[in-house]
């Protein structure tokens, strides 16, 4: 089974929920129109669908092959890598300077949706080296930038985040890993990374490893960490590929999914000299740099739980049109039909199909957000929208994540007994996703950060400038159809009493952090609604007819119908805190 | 990482919720003491944790093999298999005078816990063994049961169930298997039938296959069909093996997990004689034999999702107190600790331990009610607990399988990017429980048979008879602890509400059906609640000490606290019908 882009659902959140004509209206979008991203948006379609697509199952079966020196991807992925490197899909975000489109996040993330789908393990190769792009745009120097950023946009090099150690996964600051200065201004790094995504492979010579490492006058903790660009192949002063570096791949992991990405145990001075690396920004601020690529890669883990579970919903959508069983409640004739007709599978695809299009919404304003935020004219709005999207993110990572997860096991069910056999490839689906809610920070760090820091740390600011956003959207919405309103409103307030809960708690940091998942699930619920409504409410302003909209709105009813009232099963696991959280021993819970 | 029985969790549920002193009280089971059944468990244990647990693993790495003739199943599984027959393991619920121990199901099911949780591909060898000689105890003549069940129990013969064909998956009437009358008064078999679970293996030489199959007078649908037991191997007038008969392995299906367990589509008459088979029952009346063995079945595979949440969950705790990460709130050292300090940390523990002790109270609860309906000195008795098991059956394989396969999924999040890896082991647990929310009837089945069929079938007679228990139980808790009394009660009476809701829709069949699934999730979170909460008050009464009592009340209050109120998020699921469900035509839903 392929994968065919759902473009007409894309173009309603781009156009009304990420409101990409308003986006391109700005300075730093002169050179694109609504037209060109148009086109942009159904070539992208064509490629993954006739090139991406091809390859998932087939590199899943493949694997990945590791020779105790390097590491193969499926055969299928080089052909396809050229392709996509050729026709600059991987330079869509990247600015002209540099040889990309200079899109708008919002515009990428549209079309790095659909190469998700198309094959996540694939897609993980460019928009891994396109986060060491953005950490090189923002921290590196001028002479870095002219160095990297060209061979990066073109997807002639390739880039990897190489953060965690075997003792240090959330805990990043007990990372061991060390760099020495060198006399002549360098750096040398030793130690070893884990969990390191592409950390080597065939599609690209050349791969640029980000290293966090601490130099022997850095604070203990995080803060103290260094960040270091770790080329596997050294260059020559005339910027050509020289020998190796001491980068040593230690073993590629045997995982649950991702068959077909490489996941790696890298070794630095495993050979004795050392690896040769530079420093990206300053020393001891490593984990400033980091985080800021760590934001944009949530976002776009967001993005997979999104389009892993829009590939997993159009499969079973498929089956269910053309799996003949039993007769359907309230046939007259009794004849047998496809099982889209019965009312419990129908109901899974419905609330399958209103929970993607919630999520698309979701990640389609936090894009939006994040563009503003750096786009913007005015320095006040600017300001606003980093708000916006440091709030969001978080969430934008963890709902989308786990309601993926959730969704593609609801996709798995409508396969009935063939989603257990291989060969029906939804299964792989189920596999490949189940590593979203845990990497670039799992979903519980998601939560604390969303409670701890941009909830608490913020006293509630942004959270609230949401929350007026959202009740203005369910007063917009109302005036089109009071039902709508009425029902959006309500879970906007339930959101409104747990933000209060979770703002009280100051002092009582246990409470805060034991209930920080419910209510970022709750949050997200509601972000859910209230991104796809502003979407309808803008569409229905901008006099779309019904063509546009009634989809989009047969799907908003029917997630405030039935989605949206989980919040009232939320709020009380909030409004309980730690209470008995710690009433049995860590020797009780044992068996 | 192996097993650990938790013995104490089981033997409170035996104890207080399946009330085993009670059942032993049965003339059916004079032969039994609570003694010797405490012996049992002790030795069960043992022998899971020694002999079956370390089998598990190395299964799902060998997977099974098929050389085009014959299914062998991983090396290490036969050494156990002969342990396990040899010690009368799976011989346990056949009744004495066939070699079993002639015990309570209640019992049975508290050892089939232990090794389903030790290695779930193994037991099902045995267990639908079990299966096939319920059958035969019930519909069997006397012939069959004296020719077939001590080789059954003794496991050196098994048996399958083969109901589904590629065209027949929920909807079994459309099967086209079929049978024909011969000279002799046998019966030949012809047709094509999958999914059958250990179809051809090495662990047994013979292999009894209970076939669903239509004879050439059987009318259409499910009704029409009848059920023949075929042998693997044809036996002679004296009861030897004798050659093989008509029956033949076409392939064995690749899976997402139950590598050790083969999955085997099986073709009768393919080499052109027919198969041998003989009639089990009367002719035509297949479907409720069959009916009979998939209840049996179906408690079995709720069983399933609570002993694979259970293995998740203690390997999580495990991996929870050795795993050093950061410092937790309100550590004033500042010392980094194991994980399971961490409040977002402990809380999945906490959701995953609560649970799985209203998941095992649902199922022994279950167990009793079955062994009460069967063996009851009391007629009335006997009628009533039949409808008490025959309403709770369908939800307790819906949501114990659904709610394990979350818990797994929570405990692969404690391991945080080492659940990915396969060698760390969650993520095996993880592939192998996906199939049982689908196998022995999909929870969309369960939850239709709960709605159409228990409930508005039986005009809300066993579920009303149950809300008064479970209010009884509320009140009992109460008076022990007012707080959980009352929190109990508003479960039920959400629960109350929505059972009202569905037992209005005899004429809105749409609505009953689009709102089953909530409805038994709502059913089955409530169930949870008081099937715990009967079993600490019956401790309570029974004069238990804080040693037995001090865990159960811990779960049960953190239960009614965190996950109980999951209720009111369900009921307005339930309220909404079939509203908005049918909005979009199949083809608006289709990409």
């Amino acid at each position: 089974m392929g994968y065919r882009a759902p473009q007409a659902d894309i173009r309603f959140a781009l156009d009304h929920v990420g409101q990409l004509g308003d986006l391109l209206g700005l300075a730093s979008f002169d050179h694109l129109d609504t037209g060109l991203s148009g086109e942009m948006i159904t070539e992208a379609a064509r490629f993954v669908e006739n090139v991406i697509a091809p390859t998932n199952r087939a590199g899943d079966t493949a694997g990945v092959r590791f020779d105790g020196r390097d590491v193969r991807v499926p055969e299928a992925f080089g052909a396809a890598y050229r392709q996509f490197s050729g026709a600059g899909w991987g330079a869509v975000g990247y600015p002209a300077e540099f040889g990309g489109a200079g899109a708008p996040l919002t515009l990428n993330i549209a079309i790095r949706e659909m190469v998700v789908s198309g094959n996540l393990a694939f897609s993980m190769c460019p928009f891994l080296a396109g986060g060491v792009a953005a950490v090189l745009l923002r921290y590196g120097t001028d002479d870095q930038r002219e160095r990297y950023l060209p061979a990066l946009a073109s997807g002639e090099w390739s880039g990897t985040m190489d953060i965690t150690e075997p003792q240090a996964g959330s805990d990043v600051g007990a990372c061991t890993t060390h760099a020495e200065r060198t006399a002549d201004g360098g750096y040398l790094i030793r130690g070893q990374k884990i969990f390191i995504s592409y950390g080597d492979h065939d599609l690209t010579e050349q791969i640029l490893h980000l290293v966090l490492a601490r130099l022997p006058d850095g604070p203990p903790g995080s803060k103290g960490l260094s960040l270091f660009l770790v080329p596997k192949l050294l260059l020559n002063p005339d910027g050509s590929l020289g020998p190796r570096n001491d980068v040593t791949v230690l073993g590629v992991e045997h995982k649950l999914g991702l068959h077909g990405a490489p996941t790696c145990v890298l070794a630095y001075g495993e050979q004795g000299r050392g690896a040769v690396g530079e420093l990206v920004g300053q020393e001891h601020q490593g984990i400033q740099a980091m985080f800021t690529m760590m934001n944009d890669a949530r976002l776009g883990v967001g993005l997979q739980g999104l389009a892993l579970a829009e590939l997993a919903c159009q499969r079973a959508v498929t089956h269910a049109r053309e799996r003949i069983q039993g007769v359907p409640a309230g046939t007259p004739a009794g004849a047998r039909a496809a099982i889209i007709e019965h009312p419990d599978v129908r109901r899974m695809i419905m609330t399958m199909t209103a929970s993607i299009a919630a999520m698309r919404a979701v990640v389609y304003a936090t894009a939006r957000a994040i563009d503003l935020a750096e786009q913007s004219g005015d320095a006040d709005a600017r300001a606003a929208w980093r708000l916006r999207a440091d709030l969001l993110t978080p969430t934008c990572k963890a709902w989308c994540t786990d309601l993926g997860v959730e969704l593609i096991s609801t996709a798995m069910q409508v396969f009935g007994g063939m989603s257990f056999i291989e060969e029906t490839g939804i299964a792989q689906v189920y596999r490949d996703a189940r590593i979203t809610p845990i990497y670039e920070g799992t979903n519980g760090i998601q939560a604390i950060d969303l409670a701890a820091r941009k909830l608490l740390g913020d006293n509630g600011g942004a959270a609230r400038d949401y929350l007026r956003s959202a009740s203005a959207t369910a007063t917009e919405l109302g005036r089109q159809d009071p039902d709508l309103g009425t029902a959006l409103a309500a879970g906007v307030r339930v959101l409104d009493q747990a933000t209060t809960l979770m703002l009280s708690r100051d002092q009582q940091r246990r409470a805060l952090l034991a209930t920080a998942t419910p209510y970022q699930r709750l949050f997200g619920t509601v972000l859910g609604a209230s991104s796809l409504a502003a979407g309808v409410v803008h569409a229905h302003a901008a006099g779309a007819g019904p063509e546009t909209l009634a989809k989009p709105i047969a799907l908003l009813r029917f997630y405030l119908n039935t989605v949206l009232p989980q919040v009232h099963g939320l709020l009380p696991q909030v409004a309980i805190g730690d209470e008995g959280l710690y009433s049995l021993t860590a020797g009780q819970l044992t068996a």
